[in-house]
This record gives structure tokens, C-alpha cells and sequence, in this order.
């Protein structure tokens, strides 16, 4: 597996939304990350020290982790030379990318001479089976978003610690990169084949005890122009008995996609609920989850008040407010 | 490229449906069918001769197609037999399984010592993107559909003929093994990465003419619990102007998933337009595809008429009935 402490590299990421994977690694293992590598030109900080290779080694840093994730998921050629880098350092590289890092020309060579591994997160297993559809034992709740990239993986690990408070019987399910370097498990769905998409989700969350919950994590969104597929497979594998829809109420448009409006909220719980009852007719909206991190406190309040009055759902902010009325809702199930 | 005539093996396949691939062949390519190559316990005939290997060597083939396409669509261990004897006999392999030949054992190194190929025609290219979005010049038509295996492949073929029988330029988009081994090229989708899935069908049917069409293969349906992912970023992908359910009236449970119910036609038909709206808000449904084999003349007629008078599209019989109602939907566009 993968070897801590973390040094995480930012490259030159020009937004937050492209270092999902150094954010949430900060965010949910935060003992494990020693600093952030930043090249010229970064716009990103995760107000972590920063280092170099070497001095993170000097510090104790095991790994380099590639901590972004840019649309089409392939190692960009800007940031080869600090991969050499951290290599020389006597850092592994952990890698989300689609990209295998042995494709980087010369770096398994200077790995292997370092004494040094290359460590591809985003490899799904061999031999998934296809998708059967199967009613299987215990409870799911999978999160689904109106755009990428505003919360749910967030809301699935909060939503699996405040369910361990209330004493219940549940497991965080990663389906990305990040969220398996997060759990230490898990399948990266959107590196599955297609066909095989559905079937791997079905193998993320399987048969458990009555009572227990698995929190699976979600992965594009309905209502994207290049990603609604892998979220559909997703949907019908998980078989979700609960859904929380995940927002981020500053979003109009779709990131990086202009042409593209969010959806309004009742619309996706439609059409979210639409999907899902084709693997379980049971399946309930649970709740709404915003990332109200651009609200001040009036508007984040106000915002959730309203918008609990009017769809009827409990609303809250994973990392701002208590998640109790979205666990009672779940319990309730 | 692949090189013919075929000797069509159709293994020990229990049912039609799982014989897609020599049906499409045998169909379509007609001239190219020298004949059929079935194991003990096979249950489907193409009604072709029937020839060992070495006796369709002796008559001229040049490829042992695999004709058979079982869920999962990996190599059978039964029919290795008969893939050794194909080599034995100077006969290619063409496969469009998951599996590549290769990895059945020594076959790639038999094929080598008797100078045969082994041709995988289920690998996507390298190098897809991810989608777009981006609206293209030209215009497109998509077949849906209740269920797999029902006919979208063959609507699609011979809605291009009735096209090009009008003067219309159009073109057969494959994305399927079969419509690659017909069209001679095109892409697996649901051989596709999932990531990549919309953006290998925005390639499939590239920007063209304004009056050019596209009819584009579909494949699986947004009704099916293990492909309806793959069904959604062909949708999104191929951005439709027009889109044709394809429809089995003798089918009222999904092909061996029998838990699943096919669905209504007219939420069929609002259920795709509403997925293929992210994409194209001026697309329409302009027919209805029945495969109408199991059913008599008077029946066919009934069928046909009464939905039509219901639903206010045109329905016909890709290989029964004429094809001018819809032909003239789509010029009307």
C-alpha cells in the first residue's frame, strides 16, 4: 500500500477544483500530510508548509503524491521534471492519474534505481463482472451532485463519522482516487471499462448485515455532458436505499463547462430518484448537502432554513453544521 | 483490416440473442458468409452451411469470426478447442470479446508458427478525450432502445440505406464489434474507459456538412441495470437531432434479467429525450422500431397502426415494412 507521511504536489494548478485529491488528503488524513509541493505559477495552497523533494525526505515525507486531478486525468509534461525530482529525493509517487506512471519516459528506470516505487491508485481490479441487478443484503446511501467537484465525497465521509457517533454499523465506500488513498480501498470507477461500470459498483458495497451502512461515495453528476454515464452506472450498481443530493449554491453553470446550467434542486431529485428506483423502488431522498464555504453565517442559515421549508428535506453544510436531521432521516429508513 | 470471406462460430450458444455478432454478419455482409461453425449443444443456426476449419479453408475462408458475444464478452474455455483448430487450418481469428485473444493461452504463439492473425476488433483508441459538450455542425440521428439485443443495430443499417435511397448523404456510425465488422470501422464504446465513454462517441460522429447525416448504433438502454451507464454517454456523446426506439413487443422483461420489466413506450420516449436534452434541446423522436419477427402479417399490421395512432410516430418494421414515415420525420427536421 501506500507509504506515509505525504508530501502533497500541487504542480501548477490554477484553481481548487483541479487539487481535489491535495485538499481532500489534507482534509480527512491531515496526520499524514507533511507539506505541499507547489510548482512556478501555482494559484493553489493548502497553507501547508511548503518543500522541496529533498528537504520533505530530510522531514521524514515517504511519498510524493500527485495531489491533482486535471480534466482527462493525464500526467501533464510541465510537472515530469519535479516527478524525477522527488524520485532523486527517495520519495514513492503515488499517482491518481488515468496515466499509468510507468508511461513517463525514464521514471520507472530511475525508481528502480533508487530503490523507489511507482504507486497507481487509479487501477481497477481484474475480472469485474458486469452488472446483475441483484437485491443484496444491508443498506446503501450513495451521494449524487448536481455538478463534479462541490462535496460528495465530503459528505459521504461526514455522513459515515456522524453515523459512527450515533453508534451505527457503517463503511465509507471510495469510488475515486482520493477517497481510496482516504479509506485504503475501494474501486476507481471512472477507470472501470464501461460495460463493467455498473457491475464494479455493485462490488463496491456488497452484501452486508441488515442494519449496516455503507456511505458510497459519488462520482460526476447527472446532469454533466462528459461524465453522466459513469454516474448512472454508479446510481444502478450502488442500488442506493438513501440519496443525499450535494450542491454548491455559488455554482450556476457547470465548472469548466459555461453551456452547461446546474440543474435546480427539485429537478435533481427527480431525476435522481428516477435512476435509482430502477435497482431499488425503495430509494429515498435523504437530505441536501451545500458548500456554503463562499456564504457568510446569515446567508449560510438562511439559505438551509429556506431551502429545508421548501423541499421538505433536512439541509445542512458537511463541515459547517450538525448533520443530526439527515441521520435521523437515515436511521428512520 | 479484416480479411474475408468468414467462417461465422457460433460455439455452444444457447439462444439468438447471444449471437449477435454472426447475425449482424450474416445480415449485412452476406457476400462475405461463406458459412457456420457450431460445437456440440449449440442451439442457434444461421442457416448457412455448415463447415469445420479445415473444410472452410478448403472452400476459400479467410477469418474464424467469433459470432458469439456472451455477457461479459470473455473468451468461452469451451470453445479453445476450436480456436486452435481454426489456426491449425490457416484461418485468422477475428474476436470482438473483452478478452483479448492473446491472452488465451499459446494461441498467439500457434497463430505465429502458422502465420495466421489474431484481430481484437474491441479495442478502443488510444488517446480519447473526454467530452465536450460542444455542439457540432451536421446532423445526427441515435437508435434506443427498451432492452439490449432488439434491434438498434439493424434499424440504424437500414435506416441509412432508406436515407441514402432518398439521396440523403448519411452515414452508419458504428459502436459496437458487430457494426465495426460491418461498417469496417468505428469505436467499442462499451469497451471505453468510462471516463472517456461521451467523449468517444463526440468522435464517433465528427463535425460534417450541415445536411449530412449521422446514424449512430446504439447500445444497451437506459432501462437495463448493468449498461444503462454506457446507453447515457452515447446519448450525451452523439448529441442527437432525431433519436428511434427500437422495441421488442414480445419482450416484456428485460433478456435474462427477468426482475426488470421492459418499459412503457411513452416513458421510453420521455425518458430519452429528457437525458438527450443536456446535449441537443431541439431533439425529437421521430419513430418507433419494432423487431416484429414473432409476430404474423395481421398482427405486424395491428401493432404497427395502433401505436402509431397512439403515440403520433411512425413504427415500422426495420426488416418487414417500408421505411418513408420516418424517413420523411428525419428530412423534416
Amino acid at each position: 500500500m501506500v507509504h506515509k507521511p505525504y508530501l502533497l504536489f500541487l504542480g501548477d494548478a490554477e484553481h481548487f477544483s483541479q487539487a481535489k485529491t491535495a485538499f481532500g488528503l489534507r482534509d480527512w488524513t491531515a496526520e499524514a500530510c507533511l507539506g505541499q509541493f507547489s510548482l512556478p505559477g501555482c494559484k493553489v495552497s493548502l497553507d501547508l508548509p511548503e518543500f522541496k523533494p529533498a528537504a520533505a525526505a530530510a522531514k521524514g515525507a515517504a511519498s510524493l503524491v500527485i495531489g491533482i486531478a486535471p480534466v482527462g486525468g493525464r500526467v501533464s509534461t510541465t510537472w515530469i521534471p519535479a516527478l524525477f525530482e522527488a524520485v532523486a529525493a527517495g520519495l514513492d509517487i503515488v499517482s491518481g492519474m488515468h496515466t499509468p506512471l510507468a508511461e513517463v519516459p525514464g521514471l520507472a528506470q530511475a525508481a528502480g534505481a533508487r530503490g523507489v516505487r511507482l504507486v497507481d491508485v487509479r487501477r481497477p481490479p481484474a475480472g469485474l463482472p458486469t452488472g446483475s441487478g441483484r437485491k443484496r443484503s444491508g443498506k446503501r446511501l450513495l451521494t449524487v451532485g448536481t455538478d463534479c467537484a462541490l462535496g460528495k465525497k465530503y459528505t459521504a465521509l461526514a455522513l459515515t463519522n456522524a453515523l459512527h457517533d450515533h453508534g451505527v454499523d457503517a463503511d465509507f465506500r471510495a469510488t475515486g482516487q482520493t477517497g481510496i488513498l482516504i479509506a485504503g480501498s475501494g474501486i476507481p470507477l471512472d477507470a472501470v471499462v464501461s460495460d463493467f461500470c455498473a457491475g464494479a459498483a455493485e462490488c463496491i458495497s456488497p452484501d452486508a448485515a441488515p442494519e449496516h451502512w455503507d456511505i458510497v461515495e459519488g462520482q460526476g453528476s447527472l446532469f454533466h455532458p462528459a461524465y453522466a454515464g459513469v454516474t448512472l452506472g454508479l446510481v444502478h450498481g450502488s442500488q442506493p436505499d438513501a440519496l443525499v443530493l450535494c450542491h454548491d449554491p455559488a455554482r450556476t453553470r457547470l465548472f469548466a463547462f459555461p453551456d452547461f446550467p446546474t440543474p435546480p434542486l427539485d429537478v435533481a431529485i427527480e431525476r435522481y430518484l428516477e435512476a435509482a428506483r430502477l435497482t431499488n423502488l425503495a430509494v429515498r431522498m435523504v437530505g441536501i448537502s451545500f458548500n456554503t464555504s463562499a456564504l457568510d453565517p446569515a446567508a449560510r442559515a438562511s439559505l438551509l432554513a429556506d431551502t429545508e421549508q421548501r423541499l421538505g428535506l433536512p439541509c445542512f453544510d458537511p463541515l459547517k453544521t450538525p448533520l443530526d436531521g439527515v441521520v435521523q432521516r437515515i436511521l428512520a429508513l
